[in-house]
């Protein structure tokens, strides 16, 4: 089984070392709670709500900084992986709203958020290269940001890459909840899941920043999209997965996930 | 606006002349109450949990079959649309799991279901054309039937493919729900329609057959995935539904539902 972490942080805007002290520890305590792969918040480093591109690149880190080499260390000796979000300072001034893959050997993968919402369209590079699918003891974890998951396509095309589980950083702006029902983005996060039969675990953030509520849903969900675990008091969602059960995509002997499909019938460009 | 209806009907296996008797009446009494677009279930002619080829090929109903003329007839001299679903009979001996849509000029389009579950596949042809979108006074219809909205490719395409309403018959066989959630398929026909800003009217069936339950999960739903309605106690959901707003997909004046695709960055070809 693999232990899968998810940690709702609260970062503070703009507080590097704040965020770099508390992701740190957190990550720090997943492992020592055994903790397989931990998931932190898209923009864990930084906060989300900026107010212009001073405050972007000023955030904004490049793979060379010390947080990963101390998020690294936290990971300890073991085969833990950490899924995290942060600003990325790219070639000729670029920010990316990134996720690196990491393990005690360093950056296994750096994913740039390729749909990007709202006010980041201000700040933001657009990721110009196809999600990660990163193969690791555990299972292969393929990597979605926030809003690129409103997007089908996108957990599709992990699952058939190969993808066992998704990690999927967020910061789920708080949107109308209707009564009895779960926010809007975990009930697409739970139909990403069930319809490419692939485990998915979302972490979101927590908190508010100038006056921007975020929803909190992180969740675990497995293949038939049904919940496992959201997070506890002190903002842990944790669950055990049988990874590699993942894998096989048949929903009975005789239908499946992928080979049901009907590719030569779908019509998916955008209407000019 | 566009008063759509939703007829949660009990086909009596087997039973042609009841099947027909009914839901003739229901569109009836639903064109009387001023229903502009009304949906039937999958096979609503036949009922579905059929034991062998022999009895799907006795139900089979070719396109010029009489119960055609009495839904158009049902339908009278105004406006409204009819999407039903029937075992159709095909060439060569073939039967389709189809469903039509009708208005007072006769049939306007037959859609053949392309994924088909479990024992279908032992009784029906797959179809082998893209689903179809009708466009009506009312506004644009858009047809899929039940095991096709678990493919998130059907209906973004029929959003790409302009339908302001995706009608979907369905019989959802009665799946486990886990507590304080709703049945798994309302939860994708919800993601598939705020995914593609449409809105869709999935007509399920009640009633048990051979000791297979189906879930009377019938559900309008809004561009934003919300439901809008259930079936009252006549087993019928109405709503009035203003088909042309789902055709602006923008979110906000800096995001949009298509155009914010980025279909380059997605592999979508079936692993081999």
């Amino acid at each position: 089984m693999t232990r899968v972490a998810v940690c709702q942080t609260e970062p503070v805007l703009l507080d590097l070392a704040a965020n770099v002290r508390h992701t740190t520890e957190t990550v720090r305590g997943c492992v020592a709670r055994g903790a397989d792969v931990i998931v932190l918040p898209e923009l864990a480093t930084s906060g989300y709500l900026f107010d212009g591109a001073d405050e972007v690149r000023s955030m904004a880190l490049p793979l060379t900084h010390s947080v990963f080499d101390g998020w690294r260390a936290a990971l300890g000796e073991g085969d833990a992986v950490l899924v995290a979000g942060f600003p990325e300072a790219g070639a000729s001034g670029k920010v990316y709203n990134s996720a690196v893959v990491l393990d005690r050997a360093g950056i296994r993968a750096v994913y740039r958020k390729t749909h990007l919402w709202h006010r980041e369209k201000r700040f933001f590079t657009p990721g110009d290269h196809p999600p990660p699918v990163v193969e690791t003891v555990h299972g292969r974890i393929g990597v979605l940001v926030c809003y690129d998951l409103e997007f089908p396509e996108m957990p599709r095309s992990l699952a058939l890459a190969g993808a066992d589980l998704i990690a999927a950083p967020t910061n789920w702006s708080r949107a109308e909840i209707r009564s009895g029902t779960e926010p809007p983005q975990v009930l697409v996060a739970r139909a990403a899941a069930r319809a490419n039969h692939v485990f998915l675990a979302a972490c979101d953030r927590r908190g508010t920043e100038r006056a921007q509520p975020f929803t909190g849903g992180s969740i675990i969900i497995d293949p038939d999209g049904w919940p496992l675990a959201t997070p506890a008091a002190d903002h842990i969602a944790i669950a055990d997965l049988p990874l590699p059960a993942a894998r096989d995509r048949a929903l009975s002997p005789v239908n499946h996930v992928f080979t049901d499909r009907r590719p030569h019938l779908y019509a998916l460009n955008t209407p000019s």
